[in-house]
């Protein structure tokens, strides 16, 4: 299997965010993991603000993780 | 009763994420104990969007407890 | 008052993820006391993906107090 | 005004997990303080599955604040 | 800019409880600026369990923010 | 790429909140990155109350973040 998450440490808290975005989009692979059905999915997805705000929070959830991880990147500039 | 948790331990950040997938499936499961009622649902799960966010939200918060709990593999290379 | 929530702290992660089920339940139950009701309402119930999943993220929100309160079983091998 | 919320700090769990249905209770009454409005809409409340899983969710997320305020009750027997 | 928030220590657990509403209606603010709009929305809004649900559910949130800050104000009597 | 996100530590309380407002943002803007749509679903969203509690409940998740990073500036007068 591919090796997709090696670390939850990052350089800075603006890589730590991208990962938290990684992170909320493998679940929904896992679920549903046929990438025809996902992309004819994506449109009325992308323009629905229930999809967008369901999105945001789960990202929300993930930073957070990721933000303690990395004892919320104290020694950063 | 069968044993299908045995720990939250996991050797990479990978497998604990892996494994919060499955915490989250085994509530529907003690929920929703028929198979055959949750196979009838699943199609119209696996094309829903509202379903797969949802899904993927649970996810996040059962990952941010085993990866708390596996001190965010902060060894991990 | 029957005692039924003696202490969050579990032999092993598998009872912790029952006791989690467990109180996920009670508060349904405080806030609809009626069984009757609660029984009328259960088929509907147990065949919403919606009804699912949201009862999958208030397990997922306690397991995660649950496994805090036990330190996470660390000593499990 | 008076005083509801004296401490977070109960004998039991389960007198804290009374004190966590009590803290979601407060935030509807504060947000809709008329309580003839909040009878009329009661017996819609409870008669629906979104709603009783909606509450219990919030119960969970002030249960979890509850518990560690209280060190999880380690010292119960 | 105004200073609405000063700090998030409070003397009592009821004070933290009355400043995560506040954090709550923040938001809300910040989201829809238009005061008329938001008046003209809060009649529905004040109705809705599922709003009220929500909103409780935000209050929550904020209310283990404050309340960790706070330390649990574990020295209250 | 543009830097965006620096650091998590504020010096006020209320610059933290305003860091949770502006974390929320960006996630909806990596998802639908089309300016001209989420503009088009702007007046749709600002006047719905579900879209503003959403909105609320995210920001909610990462002021929690963000005020653990800054050991919720007790040091704040």
């Amino acid at each position: 299997m591919t090796i997709w998450l090696h670390t939850l440490i990052t350089k800075t808290p603006q890589e730590g965010y991208e990962l938290a975005v990684k992170l909320s989009r493998v679940a929904i692979k896992m679920t549903q993991p046929d990438a025809a059905i996902r992309e004819r999915l994506r449109p009325e997805y992308a323009e629905s603000f229930e999809a967008l705000i369901g999105s945001s929070q789960i990202v929300a959830t993930h930073f957070a993780t990721v933000a303690a991880a990395n004892g919320y990147w104290k020694d950063e500039p």
